[in-house]
């Protein structure tokens, strides 16, 4: 893991009203700061991910290029490395963590990137999957502080159907008897298993499946995919973190504050920034008909698909070809350059 | 559950070697063969169905009208009824019951079909879901014989998405140790209700969750649906029941035999049925391009996608406006009239 800073929060009220006690939101910035504060971008973590992740986006040259750019990429609560399940003392350790909003996050955000930092203004809010659910939440709440919003294979909300295959993959990783209702001491095997198989249905899409593209990342076989890819990467995870997560995920809703009071639409409307709504064209999880909708909805919005067969992960960055990335890449430079 | 007959089909020998000992087919017919043994209508049922699942695309007046053909609508092995883990006695009972294919299932219906039945011809194969499945392969099999091919929902094969979604919903009902790999006594309910959670996703799309179409079935929530519906059809199931026909399901292929040795597109040139290839326009399972592309290589076929929002569920009897029912009659009717 790349060297990081941790923002002390301190003791928060979350949108649910428990306190969470010295909470942490690591993070790590890239460039630097101009005198007026205005050239940051700030750029959330995916589900499962850490600023590490987000790393094949920023570069000398690129769109998001830290030699111009002072780029904030803040940890997601329940991604082990901010406040998560699997790092909260008693009591809120492991499933008494509290459910934390994509809200939630986004405060903290704002409290490190303008407190602490010292940042004026946000030349982008960008972000992919999770992390696009907290650039809008960005664009949203501070629409004077954002100037620009690219939200990658992502939405504005966690969709119902969304909700749905995420019920689905919680209910594989939790019907393992080892999971213990979240006080396992040894981790569900079997379970994180069954999460990725289930998962991995959903990731990427049929024509990804039928081309047999899995070959193209490596693995030999369909099988070997399965074991190696999906089974592999979860039994890596920390299932009280991955359901925190999931949880998070699954409240997402721009409007599902005091400000908005749920009225969708309204919370669209009130993002003023120049917007670039970039789903994958094959998502499964956030497809693009959400997206187009949202689009509409916001007052200075294109509508941009990211050309791709990579399902929901266009965008995340595993395209060995780097077509989606080039695509996102001259999108944001489009974008910035307005 | 309606009357019906049980081919005693003997000791038969699969396709993977080993033999079924006692083997029944239970099927149900309706009207009259005419004295030719030429009106008759040959329709397999669906995962988890049996035949009196079929009976609402069946009725006077309706293309399946038992005035005027001889329908006959043979159980899949697996489903309870025809030989399955459940009703096979020892050794071969629950998870030591042997692999059956597509094409097993087929054989075992052309010998009840013809000998037992007296057909001819079959002037219609049609089917939904695996029923389509065993459809395409009767035609393909018996091409002098099936006149016309209507799979419903289907395809010729299991792609490999389609494949890791089947191996997602395994996974999730595996993951219970109740299940104890298959010999449990009692069913493992948290796996089956697992099982059921992780469907609810494939069957249904974005679109039909994003409207509440479940509400247009009587469910008052989305949650409601998932547990009355999803979790609810799932405790009724016995678990290596659903997982044999998932394992039928996963090895479709038609040209996984010796006739066509895995090329597939010879197999679909065999066809010489009059076919109408209908997928469901919104269905994850079996997306419409997998059937254009089986359209295009079957001499005399139609690509006629079912228009729907029903996902999977087109053509399957489940939308109250009957609205896919319609499509698929009158499209039955144009192609029983050439």
């Amino acid at each position: 893991m790349s060297h990081h800073e941790v923002f002390e929060a301190g003791d928060i009220v979350l949108q649910n009203d428990i306190t969470l006690r010295d909470a942490g939101v690591a993070y790590k910035t890239y460039g630097t700061l101009n005198g007026e504060g205005t050239n940051a971008i700030v750029y959330p973590t995916r589900y499962g991910g850490t600023h590490v992740d987000n790393e094949f986006l920023i570069g000398e040259g690129m769109a998001l290029d830290p030699s111009k750019y002072f780029i904030v990429v803040p940890n997601k609560f329940g991604n082990g490395m901010s406040s998560s399940p699997s790092n909260t003392p008693a009591p809120f350790n492991g499933p008494r963590f509290p459910r934390v909003t994509i809200y939630d996050n986004v405060i903290q955000q704002h409290r490190l990137v303008t407190e602490v930092l010292g940042v004026k203004r946000i030349a982008l809010a960008v972000g992919w999957s999770m992390g696009a659910l907290q650039a809008y939440q960005w664009a949203c709440l501070f629409p004077d502080m954002v100037e620009r919003l690219a939200p990658l294979a992502g939405a504005a909300r966690c969709a119902r159907h969304n909700f749905v295959f995420l019920e689905g993959v919680k209910a594989a990783l939790t019907a393992d008897v080892a999971f213990e209702n979240g006080w396992y001491e040894k981790p569900p095997l079997t379970g994180l298993r069954a999460m990725g198989r289930v998962w991995a249905g959903w990731a990427l899409c049929q024509t990804w499946y039928r081309k047999e593209m899995y070959k193209s990342l490596g693995y030999s076989s369909l099988d070997d995919f399965l074991i190696a890819y999906w089974e592999g990467m979860f039994l890596q995870r920390e299932p009280n973190d991955l359901l925190a997560m999931i949880d998070t995920w699954q409240q997402a809703d721009l409007s599902a504050n005091d400000t908005f009071d749920g009225d969708f639409e309204k919370a669209l409307g009130a993002i003023t920034a120049r917007t670039y709504v970039m789903p994958g064209q094959t998502d499964m999880y956030f497809p693009p008909e959400d997206g187009e909708y949202e689009a509409e909805h916001i007052p200075n919005a294109e509508f941009r698909p990211i050309p791709s067969l990579w399902g929901h992960y266009a965008g995340g960055g595993k395209d060995p070809t780097g077509a989606d990335t080039r695509f996102i890449d001259d999108s944001l430079k489009e974008l910035l350059a307005t």
